[in-house]
């Protein structure tokens, strides 16, 4: 990229004020800075899931991860929910807004390259198991020059997975890492994580826990404090700042100016 | 466009072989031809609709032309199976197949600007009515720039509505029009409206009444045999033709090599 790009997660929770964060970033925008944004959909996700006769169901790797059972009826929800009315209805907002939005998915293009975990070890209560029918996996490619191509002709990329596995099929991939990865690819500053917590706790039930500031080699030690969706987070962070991007800010997306709040470094610092 | 460009709309019938189309077009991208290809997604709209208790109405217009009445529910639906579901499956077998597709729906960059009828005149059985809450309309402008950066990036753009209001609000627009306006934006050399039908029928139930030549001037009047969704292809032909597009081809999706077949003007040949 000639000019350097934020890479801005938002997440996929009800409560997230996607137009706070939109108006805030055009300000930005107008002032020559350039975004990649990143989206989730997980409330929407369960919601139609569940309308679908098909409730959600959470996998538990032995390393604690979370992440979404993913087969085939799910994933074509997924698509639904992520690259369809989620990333078409946040497009739109963006027009409205004065943004020229371009929604993307990782298939599009190829733009996220991945693999699928054939096995997934996964535990269940007191059960070990092999999971062997996720559409799930890992990016390990990016298409640099399609997002260059948008960036130069002045659109604003809006990106959801799933990722397009070596066999060309369309896998689910957690968003915060996808945003990782594209932070890396796209040598950005700086990667924006904005959700609907204030950035890392040391106690999750208290908000004035915040961990304000981390340094790169101590984030091991303190990601030990993230439960939930903030292990994949740290997780991202981590593997931003081992790829070159020199800040991650994990930041709450509900605030006033959560694009401002971010990059003051209001949330959780991690450099 | 520097290289002349050929739009193929595919029909969203669920007997469409998908993977025949493509595999065909293939042999023409590698001689060099250009594609944007445009397509449908009816059947599984009804289906989702129906699964999600909110089945499919038709407005038929004063003119006796049919639309699917779209409230903001529908329209979600919409987005979910057209810009997400069926979008992204073609996508992932274009790339399966070794086409670098990219999909896109008319809201990115506002690939297809458009007007929303506020009042909509249709027919009910005896009655009259003026439908307001409808959120469909028709095309007026279509972003080339946006295309032509894919185009000449070596991308196949897989496209379909809905398109963007002045409103910047997503709305329905008809499959075949949208083909057609893409077809005159781009200058295209030829518009191939693919289907589960042979081509216009002067006897619907009779496959040997194929009518196979049309000349642009006799158009209006053999268009009077188009019935159901043939209406709005014949128009979406006429409108291609208006607007400079030299030829029209409304062709059978469903035999072998259909892109041969339509090139070769077999079906019904509008110019």
């Amino acid at each position: 990229m000639s000019v350097p790009v934020t890479v801005v997660k938002v997440g996929g929770g009800k409560d997230i004020d996607h137009q706070g964060v939109f108006v805030d970033m055009k300000r930005y925008l107008e002032l020559g800075l350039r975004f990649v944004v990143v989206h989730g959909a997980h409330d929407e996700m369960d919601e139609l899931s569940r309308r679908l006769g098909k409730p959600p169901r959470t996998l538990i790797s032995e390393s604690g991860h979370e992440s979404r059972y993913t087969d085939r009826e799910t994933l074509n929800i997924f698509l639904m929910v992520y690259c369809g009315k989620v990333n078409k209805t946040l497009v739109a907002l963006c027009h409205r807004l004065g943004i020229n939005a371009v929604g993307l998915s990782g298939v599009d293009g190829a733009l996220f390259g991945g693999e699928r975990k054939k096995a997934l070890r996964v535990v269940e209560g007191a059960r070990r198991l092999v999971v062997r029918d996720d559409l799930s996996g890992k990016i390990h490619s990016v298409n640099v020059d399609l997002l260059g191509l948008l960036l130069d002709a002045g659109y604003v990329p809006l990106v959801c997975p799933p990722a397009l596995s070596e066999e060309r099929e369309p896998i689910n991939v957690d968003g915060d890492r996808a945003a990782a990865s594209l932070a890396v690819a796209l040598e950005a500053e700086r990667l924006v994580i904005l959700s609907n917590v204030p950035g890392l706790l040391r106690d999750k039930n208290d908000p004035t826990s915040l961990i304000e500031t981390i340094s790169s080699e101590r984030l091991d030690e303190e990601a030990r404090y993230a439960e939930g969706r903030m292990k994949k987070k740290t997780l991202a962070a981590a593997e931003a700042l081992r790829g070159g991007v020199k800040e991650v800010i994990l930041a709450d997306a509900r605030v006033s100016r959560p694009i401002e709040q971010a990059l003051q470094h209001r949330g959780t610092w991690i450099r």
